[in-house]
């Protein structure tokens, strides 16, 4: 399992991944699942990767050779002209994928099932966040829903959908981002740290800051321990029922 | 889908479950998910189930028609002499029903799935709280961890989890609950209001109080508002990510 979230803000964006993999609870290992193509002062382009390890480091193969080679105009992550045009190229890559893989994959009972977010800005156009399928069609946020999840999204979604809003500051949704994971990984083995946690900047068209979240992260720390005794707090101060009548 | 969650403490048990059903999201209603057996000075038991309606409402029918008869000693849950007992009891009507209809349900490419939460109280013996598997076994809740949730469990759990503790009070649990059932009515649209929210006390050998937590419930309305404004205060009270370096 995986877990990966992002949130497209007014400022910017905040991606986070965990980097967990697992073949059952026995078979564990740590795989990075944020892939960043940055160009300063062009284009910074995001990818956050959740299901079949095999498939989705296809598809980030596929688009990195594409991105060394240059290839023509529009074929690679360094050449296309806008983040639609990026999440197209994700997707062709994603079907390509499984054009290749998908049935002798399924032969073999396994799911081919990935999924991943796209997140970044290039050249002019807005900071944008789309969520790519297994089809390798798409969806972008929008007002009302300003965040994205894949993997195991239900633990950490709660927060989420209390606090997100597409006016909170970067800083606010990277805290937010990593409460919604403490959550995850206190309910899900298959979800572990340490998480891969980005800012982006609107307009700044470089990465503002790119951090391994380790399990004893200082900031991750002392922010799950004081949520974790506030909520207690919280709980303890509110309404008893009476039920005594 | 459902959600029912139960938590036995030292001083008793406290139980709730949400009362919609659905086949799609355009075929919804609601049914009680509690049922309760109360023989007042001898025992309560208590169950509420998940799962595929046909099959649980079957288990529930075998286990009324036989309370109804009197049936012989131990095949009744009016004379079973433990909770243990009582707990085989439904696990039996279990495997009953599934013989009767798992073949045929499963080759409309349904599944059979059932899982129930039994609690309650029987003669001098301890309160306990069992959660009872497709397959007829059962686990018992333990020092360690004090509650089971069947059906959609997921965004409920991460409240439990730091809450939940079996020297609770009474009131503090059904407080807990209903705030966990808030976090899951919230995410997922197949679990609806009303709750049934059952409080039993060590000892009293009958139902404490047994309530129908509509959506205006007074009680619940200011909890959900209060809790939720609380999140946010907290959220927000919270250190910021120091990023710029």
């Amino acid at each position: 399992m995986t877990y990966c979230v992002g949130i497209c803000l007014r400022d910017g964006l905040v991606m986070a991944s965990d980097t967990r993999t697992n073949a059952g609870v026995d078979n564990v290992a740590t795989f990075r699942k944020m892939h960043v193509w940055e160009r300063p002062g062009d284009r910074v382009v995001v990818l956050l990767a959740a299901g079949n390890l095999a498939a989705s480091q296809s598809v980030v193969s596929l688009l990195d050779e594409r991105a060394a080679e240059g290839g023509e105009e529009g074929r690679s992550i360094y050449s296309v002209t806008s983040m639609f045009q990026a999440a197209r190229l994700v997707g062709e890559a994603v079907r390509e994928t499984m054009r290749l893989d998908a049935s002798a994959i399924e032969a073999t009972s396994e799911s081919f099932h990935i999924s991943f977010l796209l997140g970044g800005q290039i050249g002019n156009g807005q900071s944008r966040l789309y969520q790519i399928y297994t089809a390798g069609n798409f969806i972008e946020t929008s007002e009302d829903t300003p965040y994205f999840q894949i993997g195991e999204h239900k633990y950490g979604k709660p927060i989420l959908d209390r606090v997100a809003r597409r006016d909170m500051p970067l800083a606010d949704a990277a805290k937010l981002l990593l409460l919604s994971f403490d959550s995850t990984l206190r309910s899900n083995l298959s979800v572990g740290m340490p998480i891969d946690l980005l800012i982006y900047r609107k307009d700044a068209l470089e990465v503002e800051y790119n951090h391994r979240v380790e399990a004893d992260d200082p900031y991750f720390m002392q922010i799950a321990i004081a949520w974790s005794k506030a909520l207690r707090d919280v709980f303890a101060s509110l309404p008893e029922l009476e039920f005594k009548d």
